[in-house]
């Protein structure tokens, strides 16, 4: 068992690097080149060549993937500070509800427009699939770029996260109307909703309100274990932990990390950890292993035969309308100064919740039939694959475009050649 | 998924840091009390404390763990010069032959004593087990205490090496007994012999030697893409490789591991890397989290039910004899000036090959029962246990005795009290 997984991490990491310095070569961020790597991967059963494509479905290497993705956003969460993200705050939550609200109605259009005659909730259940913003990528770009600081970047990550909760709102009415005959309203979804929304909330508000009073005082008290380690492992059980946390009350797990960076900013780390270790540089070789995993994976499982699945116009319109859509976060910017397409660009990528939504469309039956066939779901999901594609470019352009007498950065100085 | 992951990385970190921190209080090596924190979390059902056990049979938890232990040797391999295990050459064969031999003739004789009247196999077999040294314990003792570099350490380490081939003998002659019928000698042992033993040690052979002309020339090529953490990744590849071509031949995929670290002496890292990095450096995040996960999970593997199921006394001789044949390498060291006695007690740790044996006994039938039955395999299991448990204090005891002027070190210099 070990050795598939050697021989895994093997064939992932080579891609990664391959396929990011390729990116890189060609002025592009090294994420795309990683998502476009795991692509090729997953292509090459239709070149003939069999035998590698496990390797992303690898249950390890999954796990391994969905931790890279917690430290990309706990490095992010270390690299921002409260007080300017509750800077953007207004920006951040107008951002996030049009963010939602505008893609929905879009995306309702585009399905009352090419699917006439279906069912009303086929257009609430693909309109729904356009409402929640997968971080990552905007993150790992911006990252690589050095503009987390950038009062645009702010806005998205705070945005993200208010997006999340949104997402649960939506989540809860839809689940409940998929729990229910199609045909009648739901029961006690108003009930659901404001448990649901509730609890993601308090989990914020005490995780960040608690955990910044509580995280010095654990970190005095850990640092006195006199061993190996310590205060490197309690960031990291207080990353874990937060993530575990946020999944229980059904947020990303992402979410929790991202908490956990912001929490660990009263912690005097350079008084305890040696004076040539920062908290960043101990992670700097973890997250440059396990980050590109998660980005290789996502490339990997785009499954070319699949995109090509779905009906084409409707792929397309949903993804004209998830990436128009988004462009109108741009407009609920009231923070002076930030740019609003920027802005609008990095809410673009799509992930996992959208195709959640499409899943529970997919279980919902409607006179006999699922509410959404097989040929609208790989739509949904060539819409999720095509949004990721196009934001890394994208972002990169807008953000050397914002800073045109900033020299190119593109690694965290230290590393820059590592 | 994600979730449970989360959960067991958290108990076992916290467990692992606790142990440890406990164990260099006590003056005990951290690796001892990352031992007996899972030695306790596996007593937790026996308390009434359910729901945690789990932690150490989650699957990917047990594949961080041998990555963790990969690592490890890796490391140790990085901080050894070939040169120097080639002067301790014949000692290091000399050791291995001994170690296999003289522990192989004690175990039969204990069978002999302990279980009369039972067929010779029995006896085979379980001197079998305790032939093969596991060098996980006494290479993390020795890194430690920053003792890798002492003649001793080098012994250990190339015996360790020379005995996994020897083990792979040994295991073809048991594999080909188990093979064929219990009664009859085994046909075509030899050729299997010589052929699992020629591919062994032609592995180790053309790895070293090629790795090492080999090595330099891709790392520069490597360090042509500009890409975040190409040189750190490509190490990293390196040692997969290698453990992963290791577990192909059949040998332990640690013996890789520490064949890549070997390999890479000649690489001009700090030329490659950023001049505040080190490789060391970077892999120490790596391992702070993976190797106490590995040490953890095999305490929490002891099961003390199980301890107690096979006959106290089989156990007990079984573990002297293993304790005692060992002690026979010291006699074996041709270099002037090495404590025989610490390379005797470096190499007591005994670990999977040993289980292997015993599993192997367990499937042969002998009119119609199994040649070991439940009751002899625990008594294996339990020294394996033991030989791992008491192996810690004595080698810090023997080493400190070594050298007693110079200042206790328990940690890698730079990452003292991280």
């Amino acid at each position: 068992m070990i050795a598939s997984l050697l021989v895994a991490l093997i064939v992932l990491l080579v891609a990664a690097k391959l396929g990011g310095a390729v990116a890189e070569w060609l002025g592009q961020p090294a994420v795309l080149g990683e998502l476009l790597a795991g692509v090729l991967l997953s292509a090459l059963p239709l070149a003939g060549i069999q035998g590698l494509a496990w390797v992303g479905s690898d249950q390890v290497v999954q796990a391994l993937a969905d931790l890279g993705v917690i430290l990309l956003l706990f490095e992010v969460g270390l690299a921002t500070r409260l007080a300017d993200l509750v800077k953007v705050g207004v920006s951040a939550f107008l951002v996030a509800l049009v963010g939602v609200l505008v893609p929905m109605v879009l995306g309702c259009a585009v399905s009352l427009w090419l699917l006439p005659g279906r069912h009303p909730y086929v257009a609430l259940f693909l309109g729904a699939t356009l409402c929640a913003t997968s971080v990552g990528i905007t993150a790992r770009v911006l990252k690589d770029m050095n503009r987390m600081e950038t009062a645009e970047a702010q806005i998205v990550l705070g945005a993200a996260v208010i997006d999340d909760v949104m997402g649960l709102v939506v989540l809860a009415v839809v689940a409940g109307l998929a729990g229910q005959s199609a045909t009648a309203p739901a029961e006690g979804t108003v009930t659901t909703l404001v448990l649901v929304t509730g609890k993601a909330i308090a989990f914020l508000v005490v995780a960040l309100a608690l955990g910044r009073v509580l995280a010095p005082i654990l970190f005095r008290l850990g640092a006195r274990l006199k061993v190996h380690g310590v205060v490197f492992t309690l960031a990291l059980v207080v990353c874990f932990g937060l993530s575990w946390l946020a999944s229980i009350v059904g947020l990303a797990p992402l979410v929790g990390a991202f908490a956990a960076g912001l929490i660990l900013e009263g912690v005097p780390f350079d008084r305890l950890l040696p004076s040539s270790d920062r908290l960043e540089d101990l992670l700097f070789p973890l997250s440059t292993i396990l980050v590109p995993l998660f980005f290789v994976r996502m490339g990997l499982r785009v499954s070319l035969p699949s995109l090509g699945r779905g009906p084409l116009l409707l792929a397309l319109a949903l993804t004209v309308a998830a990436v128009v859509g988004k462009q109108a976060c741009g407009l609920a910017v009231v923070n002076r100064g930030a740019d609003r397409l920027a802005v609008g660009l990095g809410m673009i990528p799509r992930g996992e919740v959208g195709l959640i939504f499409a899943g529970m469309g997919r279980t919902l039956s409607v006179n006999g039939a699922p509410l959404l066939g097989a040929s609208e779901f790989g739509a949904v999901v060539t819409m999720v694959m095509l949004t990721t594609i196009v934001t890394p470019p994208l972002l990169r352009w807008r953000f050397r475009h914002l800073l045109p007498g900033q020299p190119q950065v593109t690694c965290a100085p230290k590393h820059a050649a590592t």
